[in-house]
């Protein structure tokens, strides 16, 4: 259904991964994918930024039209994020659900703190490691409130319908029982996995339980709310870039031609770099 | 100090790691590689065999000619070890100290029970991902008695010395208390890993703990003095070979155009595999 183009150096800032359809016509991976992957309101489509036990920190770059996929830069420096003992890298595939945003406006009335500004979070837990820029259809069945840096951060979990066991999740208690451990260890995941850069561990809402699907799908439902205010301009878009090939009903709708500009400004060919060795490092407990 | 040279296809039965000197001198890891890395008797060589993170079995073939390294075979396939949550492939280095035996016909004291027949194996727990066949220099912090189906398989865990931690490490309790967790990971992996494969759990000796640094040591020396038993033929060999370039006193010592036509005589080019898709399952618990 869709294709990915990478342009620039890996691992450099010149890096960007546009996505297009099957006719090769360029569009957002934020705006312009569906959140419903069919008719029922139960299968979403998802963006994955990071396969399953890779370390570079690669996600939609909302502020950039067309919404390539990049690397985060922190301080100065491609981010990847610290192996948090005794986990290697991310692990499970992890992206976004397109047209979804956590409005920082909105105080979520779980958490009681803003959202990040970004699309909604996806961790993918079937068996298969994705790619980077990768669409698949997912079927949603919890969520985790993670509260980073006092900002709202759902997590949602969710499953690749094309797995082989897809069949036997249906919600979060499949997961507890039928991958014993892996709820645990997201949360273990998510609390340390900025303390080798020096921040604090993160926290959760709900005394960092896992809510439902329904309870998962209403998160969802709103966020996608908020993203339709955005795309629409009912809501100040701030350093949001809404541009888009498909939304008929936002002012931010842009032509192929000018979808194909945007990409073609930039460069194809930019020398990449490899990932550095202390990228490797294994981090053990709350040690720096 | 060695060079590596791979012939065949990577993931197929053809694949095979020679390794040569510095001049380009083909010789056995096995046999031909010092196990004392300086004049001291506390620095190793070892042999690495699975980079950490990887799966594919890949081992000395001790019954060939110069011992080159290849994946093993099961059940006419190519082995790849399983990921047994929430570890990720072989969680250290993993490879073998050369110039060591486990002698199938000596009853370990510890055990109780005879050799696997195979050179020892180490775990080395530095912070870089080695290569296969690179050869690195070890110090020994302590060894785990694994029983494998019967067997002694000693665990060496070691740590490189170009570690840039190396000089905090000096015996078990080291890792213990510098990377908590990891020795218990260690019980849990070899413990599980052959349960997705339809194999019992393993079990060790000493209530599962770890031996320290002298203990070890000393299960080295012996395993040294078991192998110069074998390769001088002062012990039968059975299917092992011990064709080498190096070893003056041993009766398999081979000129080094034989070791050039042993190598020549293995086809450079075969169609590689790649790693199949269900080597990245995830398993849990005991299930299957």
């Amino acid at each position: 259904m869709y294709q990915t183009e990478e342009r620039g150096g890996e691992h450099t800032g010149t890096y960007r991964l546009y996505l297009s359809n099957a006719q090769g016509k360029f569009l957002s991976p934020f705006h312009d994918i569906p959140l419903y992957a069919g008719e029922t309101q139960d299968v979403f489509n998802m963006v994955v930024e990071v396969p399953r036990w890779t370390n570079a920190k690669m996600e939609i770059a909302t502020k950039e039209p067309l919404n390539p996929i990049k690397q985060d830069v922190k301080k100065g420096k491609m981010r990847f994020v610290a192996n948090v003992f005794p986990h290697k890298g991310y692990i499970w595939n992890y992206g976004a659900l397109p047209q979804t945003w956590e409005d920082p406006a909105h105080t979520d009335e779980s958490t009681g703190c803003g959202g990040d500004n970004d699309p909604i979070d996806v961790c993918e837990i079937g068996t298969k490691v994705c790619s980077r820029g990768e669409v698949i259809q997912v079927k949603v069945l919890g969520a985790l409130a993670l509260i980073d840096e006092g900002e709202t951060d759902w997590k949602i979990i969710a499953i690749n319908i094309e797995d082989p066991e897809a069949n036997n999740f249906n919600d979060i208690d499949d997961v507890r029982r039928l991958k014993p451990g892996y709820l645990e260890a997201s949360v273990d995941w998510f609390k340390r996995y900025k303390v080798p850069d020096g921040k604090p561990e993160n926290k959760f809402a709900f005394n960092s339980e896992f809510k439902d699907k329904d309870f998962a799908i209403r998160v969802i439902k709103s966020t996608h709310a908020f993203w339709n205010a955005l795309v629409t301009k009912k809501h100040s878009t701030g350093e949001i870039n809404c541009t888009n090939t498909t939304v008929s009903s936002s002012p931010f709708l842009c032509s192929e031609t000018d979808a194909k500009a945007i990409v073609e400004a930039v460069p194809v060919f930019a020398v990449g770099d490899s990932v550095p060795v202390n990228v490797d490092k294994w981090w053990y407990g709350k040690k720096n």
